[in-house]
């Protein structure tokens, strides 16, 4: 039997290098050899026994790699070829996937009568380093691989692709769900990767001023190149006051929360103008309160929309296309280069964000 | 200089019947005697003194009435021509009305620079009894009349249009506004008479099956009526449980909240799938809470839509066309009549809920 | 090799009961026994040579039947279970169903260079009696059979049923694409079986005058069962004329055409307030004119939709949602009813559309 | 009496310069000073008799000026203010304008009983030089002035915001009609004035591959200028087959046609994907042919969008809110300045496209 090495959940504490069986290969299934994957900050609550998983799955979920084995059902594709294919890889058969929620494939399916979607396994079209094994491997076996593959355009490199299986996709689908027109005022809150990418998306959508807002200023610093007109660091200054200031006190057209906590989604709704949009893309770990001033008591026609990133071919080929066209470039967000052999020192790093790391290219 | 009698509010847990000037009429005015008026839960709000309102201001935002004098631009109307004008009367010539979120006329026109939406002042759409002289008196002056005097069909009784202003847009707002489509399991929390209106709209718009909840029998008995096609008593019965089990465990598509508590809220959420949307109807008098496992952690793909009942001539002469068309009886609703005169009478009913009360007539 | 019977299109004008091997079962596939089916207007297109399919294809498209053998792929199913598909029967992972339209299935994909969506082939998300075998047999083989089986929920009959695979799917469609909000206008062009349904859906979506179009009283007879607020027989009044006064001047909010010819198109169009939708289902055999009159030269923001039937397994759920929960009666469709063996004989009722036919079940 | 210069409509092929008395300004409206107006196709057409006006009418309908004079009912605005208006300039308050369709004022207020959308008529939201007196004047009364009049911001130039009124109001709303996601393959047919902002809003709204199409190579200059990606000269090469080519024969997302005929319409049709949406500017002078060979026989699950240019103070924020956040640069499309004494040179250059004519500013 053929094996090779991945990186698995052990207990919390403890992802570690460990030896596994390559796959088999199944009628709708390929095989991927990896080229490069990545670290998601999901990864870290993962590690830190925040996000359960199942003891002994192997983590990632952001493949970049040559198709190594194709199922017998998988047509149009050939072995050798460079593909990618998204960290939300539904089977686009199931009720949700039907009824426009690919995303949560699976959710509306449970044996025992309750809702799966009330806790955190809601998310089942999410499969990689969540219910299957994941892409921190030498090989992962990408299920529905005709929804899911996508072939890596002519030269777009592989760290140019990188962001697309999740980080690019969610930090979109945040601005996608802000209901963005020409001429809004946008406030995007977080400026790490999916953040950036957010703010990417905003401005690509026509926001005419997009608002970035952190408390790191290099961030800031890159959230300019990525789109923003305007920066605002949180510990030196009142966003709200600030953003009333700019919007001449009409309040901004939407905002998009891209951290997961109180205070930035509080924030969010505090600096909408009434019959604005909240878009949250951040991942909650305690209950979230609204203040009912920060509401208008329930009638400022508000709307708030979440979102788990979207996954597919399709969605994959529309990101790949959005980087060949030249409309944003993502290299930067690349910080640092690993070794998969060396894949504890790079959570070690990612985990306490030392050393200005936004990602981290891992290499089998 | 004329007189007429009017419900004033004169400090909390007073609201009394005074004499006032009959208002003059400007050029964009209409002057409207009442013939039928009713009082709505925010005027009970008010009356505590819960939601504040300035000392003197006359009370009440639901006329019926009949035409005695029309402004000199006022074109297409003539005086003694019977007509209703919504709660909300916007001007349909500010920012917020071209926006396309006209309930909220005049929210982003302050001169502090802050934005108006932050607090409970967010709704300058609303004007009646709330920024200028409301309905429950002889006379009442309606602003920018040719955007919001609407002819009552003929053949339709003032009992039969009485809650167009403000019950009946708000309640089918509450259903227009989550996303229903055809085969849509529908949960409506609450069903005073907003929530009838929504239960109601509900079954218009196309959902299939509508479950109507609420704590009185007597309600859901009158729910069935407006379209409900199953009741749960929330005092018999666990109303999460219960959804899962008659969804097979998918989840309802959609909520409406009807009553503006962390119970009907949170419950909302709690129902629903993952991809649903909460529409949001209460006046919420308290921070509310999402708990972390109501939202999937922020990945569930929900929606959350807030709304203030909308106004304007289209929208008055749409609401009574539904009515007309003999697709909705609301007359069931209007279970007191009293005189203007008896109106702190009327308050003392309709303020405590006794007797089966779901809206009084006032008739001037 | 066991056989089963067949209806075959054998030549412009000859389809024909044949022989043929019950198909083999591959792993993502459904072998369907077919307990009730039906003729559609498409099948006498066909019929006639003016839609072209391949000579021995087994025709029809809407199946009712029996689970006779699954695929080793294919879950949560068992064999002898009660079933429907639609007739457009989606992979649901290509290109175009992750892109919003299964029913164009296949069609972004094409090796020649050139879109399959100029011609007639453009609908490659129809496969049965399309561009594989049909229903009009004793077994159907379903394709991709996880996306596209529902199972009949219990206590409906096949009768009332066999309208979801197409009629009622693609009439619903209709509605839906009309834009359709409370107290709407809506028209609906020719009241055969997909008007007919289309008549329902309006009403269905919140229309509150619904005005039905033909030229036979029968049918618009019918139609008042389905919804029809208001008939007119185009034979006997001016459509154009008296769709002004029912709407006084305004024009109709939305129109639905149902047949496929010059005439109902452009009299959609002429009965249309400026910003109104026209919702197109016919099947064009001829090019179309758009008078300049009709159109307001190009500056009446108008909406036209056109569409082609929605299929999977959600939509098949919903639309018999729609029928248990009582909204709609679809039985008084089927008029008529054929064995399997005397299909030529129903052919030749239905395409001369004697005695008046709207749907024949056919038993194999 | 005071009087001022008008360029008015005398008879087919004569627009003369006259002399009228300054209007007297209404509780509602505003005198405005023109500093720079424009000549716009239409006004081409009214020249030419294919339009009709009323004879002695002013034309023009783009204004850049200086408030002179407010109506008493206007606040918030002071004399000397430079502002615009919108060419198409509503009253806000209509049914049709509370229906959604602001640009359509009046159009469903009719005397006889007849829709006015029929014929060219419909657009009773466009005033100037069409129902009222217009904009090639010394002076312009706008009505509704409430509702219509923007201040521009400092900073901005004449010339940067001439287009606003009318050319990039219409072009931006080609794309906002388009349904443009990113990642989008869009096409624009002709690239005048109209056109390039098309263009240029496709390209804002997250279109990944703009494809300008026309038949003289300096606009197709201009149009990469302003966002087109690729450009295609129809006399040079066969533009449906290019389109296929980019697109690898998927067909465009998208198509916005911008000039008003038979066979940009039906190549804009030819070049998309099934489920594609044709967004149409051009006002038409004859009847347009659908081929059914271009329509998938009406099975494509094709949209056809028309717009009339929106207007109104909020639109015109939001187009200079744009140019100041340097997402556009429209000077270039000035190309020549003419005194408003010498408008009938104006004229004929720009009736006759001599010069590389684009655009010209009339400066009274």
């Amino acid at each position: 039997m053929a094996m090779m090495r991945a990186a698995a959940f052990i207990e919390p504490g403890r992802i570690e290098l460990v030896e596994k069986p390559i796959p088999d290969v199944g009628p709708n299934d390929a095989l991927i050899r990896i080229t490069t994957t990545t670290i998601c900050g999901t990864d870290v609550h993962i590690l830190k026994g925040e996000y359960p998983v199942a003891k002994g799955l192997t983590v990632g979920h952001e493949p970049v790699g040559v198709i190594e084995k194709l199922g017998s059902n998988v047509k149009g594709y050939h072995e050798g070829q460079r593909v990618i294919a998204g960290a939300i890889c539904p089977s686009f058969t199931s009720y949700p996937c039907q009824d426009g929620v690919p995303s949560q494939d699976g959710a509306y399916l449970t044996a025992d009568g309750t809702c799966s979607c009330h806790g955190y396994k809601a998310t089942a079209g999410w499969r990689f380093g969540n219910i299957i094994d994941g892409t921190q491997a030498d090989y992962v076996l990408v299920p529905d691989a005709q929804a899911n593959l996508e072939p890596i355009p002519d030269g777009l490199t592989d760290e140019q692709v990188l962001m697309c299986p999740d980080i690019m996709s969610t930090g979109f689908k945040g601005a996608e769900n802000a209901n963005i027109r020409l001429g809004d005022f946008v406030v995007v809150f977080a400026q790490g990767p999916i953040g950036l990418c957010a703010t990417a998306g905003a401005r690509l959508l026509g926001a005419s001023t997009v608002i970035a807002v952190d408390g790191i200023n290099e961030r800031l610093t890159i959230s300019q190149k990525m789109g923003a007109d305007v920066t605002l660091n949180f510990r030196e200054v009142d966003v709200v006051e600030e953003v009333m200031k700019i919007t001449k006190g009409r309040g901004a057209d939407s905002a998009i929360e891209c951290l997961g906590t109180q205070k930035t989604f509080e924030t969010a709704l505090r600096v909408l103008k009434p019959g604005g949009t909240l878009s949250s893309l951040g991942v909650y770990s305690e209950d979230l309160v609204i203040p009912v001033s920060a509401f208008a008591a329930g009638l400022g026609d508000h709307k708030i929309n979440t979102a788990l990133c979207p996954g597919g071919k399709e969605r994959m080929r529309r990101l790949m296309k959005v980087i060949q066209s030249d409309r944003i470039d993502l290299k930067a967000l690349v910080t640092h280069e690993y070794k998969l052999d060396d894949i504890v020192a790079a959570y070690d790093l990612f985990a306490n964000q030392r050393d200005g790391v936004l990602k981290v290219a891992i290499k089998p």
